[in-house]
């Protein structure tokens, strides 16, 4: 006789993995790996929670979908191949509907990805998502946040601000029309994982990362880890098609403290532009110079005609100390 | 400026790191990991919900350990040795006190096992602790479940029930002496996981897990991922110090049934007795032979005197259906 969380894995152990690499799958104490020779394993592990991370009624299709496409953001930061992910779900009740349409969101994307799951937890109690992937990325090759060096390009993958601007018409704070509601609302909950670019930029970039909490605070984390500053023409970011039917003030702000688009910022040397440009059309996703990394370690904006602007924002205070 | 939430990952980003199988910690968008050649990585994900798997005033300190301990146990259980792990947590608020006692209990166990903490997670959010966790096996010498042969000897490893009597402590089932509750609590709060005996028994044991939720569950795992059957001795369980002290009926209910102990169990061929009575001895861990493997796919029990017993209970559903 099965219990009901028994009944809970078969949405999720329902695949056969046909990867060498994986040695052993969902059902013993530990799953098992064959890692390939020369090759890194690059890990990250992201956690959900309802009300903070999703809305409590949230689509559980999309949510399935963004739950594994944040850490497979994650791993085409790093310029790492997707490989296999394990899945801890806790969950107030096990409602069948709802498992079913989750486990399709994560699955459709796994597979889109060659990513297997290989183990996991289920548990009752509020509802969690903790997903831990696991990719791989030739030795030396990945794209490290410490790795920027004064005088190179920063790039910016997509575009920047409609997720931002779906959850600010979600929070009443701004009025949008239901067609673009629908289309800001698609990059809130379904955000594209930039694997593709994020593996043919190694060798090219020097560092990146991918934008989940806005621009001007992720790119923070280079600054801060390779020691250096940045000047960015705000003007010059690439605004997402809903955000640009906006405001200056509003598509100013919202691609450069928007988060949740999860595009990747990245660094590259001036001489790889052509080779950056390249990449991002072997991938299909546009690529935007935004500005360049500079000594100074701090954050300047300018304007398209090249003058200094500040910004009254939280986000900042780091910079501002510094 | 640091948020709440940056001053929490100080409690856990102390640590530098001196293995060179760790390429890259805490800090990037994922950790780096250099598999060591000729071995498999080994990978359990394990989440704790408050209220299920711990009082919601547990102590943090032992909290910490427990944690991390079950996802040791995991390693144990495939023979594999600990290398790293990632935790993400989530918590109603940033209580200073509750974060440096559990990040003392987490980090005391995993420098006693050279288990370094690599990356993570932190949210606002319900109680809930998810740690993934990596270990090294030599290829092809895990520990699985599914390698269990008719013939094979039984063992179990230290004692079991002295957990599931504290429980019933506190549960009000039954009553312990003050002196006794904190004897059998130890073996609640602070399991032990078997690491080296799991290491130890490579090339001598079959089949093994670690006993979470009751030897005849577990053991249950193992016959139907085998496809075998058992006959255990119920007399010849070894019993916790403190579960020696109660009658016969609840010795008997408490080490077929109880959880927590995060014992081993593991299967070997008969010819290895002495190998796996020095493998316990190298580690100074009891190994106790408990019974057989069986073809007949059920799991028998037998009394002292030989004579089969039967247990009304649910966790025996599986096997009165087969």
């Amino acid at each position: 006789m099965l219990s009901e969380f028994d009944l809970i894995k078969q949405y999720f152990d329902h695949t056969q993995i046909n990867d060498a690499r994986i040695a052993l799958g969902i059902g013993d104490d530990c799953a098992l790996i064959n890692p390939t020779a020369g090759m890194q394993l690059a890990i990250s592990t992201d956690m959900l929670v309802s009300g903070r991370h999703f809305f409590p009624d949230a689509d559980a299709f999309m949510l399935g979908h963004k739950s594994l496409a944040v850490n497979l953001s994650d791993l085409a930061a790093m310029g790492a191949r997707p490989l296999a992910f394990t899945l801890a779900l806790s969950l107030p009740e096990a409602n069948p509907t709802w498992l079913a349409a989750f486990s399709r969101g994560l699955f459709s994307l796994a597979k889109q990805h060659d990513c297997h799951l290989i183990g996991g937890d289920t548990t009752k109690g509020p509802l969690n998502i903790c997903i831990t992937i696991f990719g791989e990325v030739p030795f030396g090759m990945a794209l490290r946040r410490d790795a920027a060096k004064v005088g190179e390009d920063i790039w910016i993958s997509g575009s920047l601000g409609d997720a931002r601007l779906a959850l600010g018409a979600y929070r009443y704070e701004l009025h949008l029309s239901e067609s673009m509601l629908t289309s800001a609302a698609q990059r809130l909950h379904q955000p594209t994982p930039r694997i593709d670019l994020g593996i043919a930029l190694r060798g090219i970039a020097s560092a990146a990362l991918d934008i989940s909490d806005g621009l001007s605070g992720d790119l923070g984390h280079i600054l801060e880890r390779s020691q250096v500053g940045a000047k960015i023409c705000l003007d010059d970011l690439p605004v997402g098609v809903i955000l640009r039917s906006q405001d200056l003030a509003r598509r100013r702000e919202f691609s450069l403290f928007g988060g949740d688009d999860y595009e990747l910022c990245f660094t590259a040397p001036k001489e790889k532009r052509e080779a950056v440009i390249a990449a991002g059309l072997a991938c299909q996703t546009h690529v935007t110079r935004v500005g360049e990394i500079v000594e100074q370690p701090e954050l300047q904006l300018l304007d398209a005609l090249g003058q200094n602007l500040t910004f009254d924002d939280t986000s900042f205070d780091h910079f501002r100390s510094s």
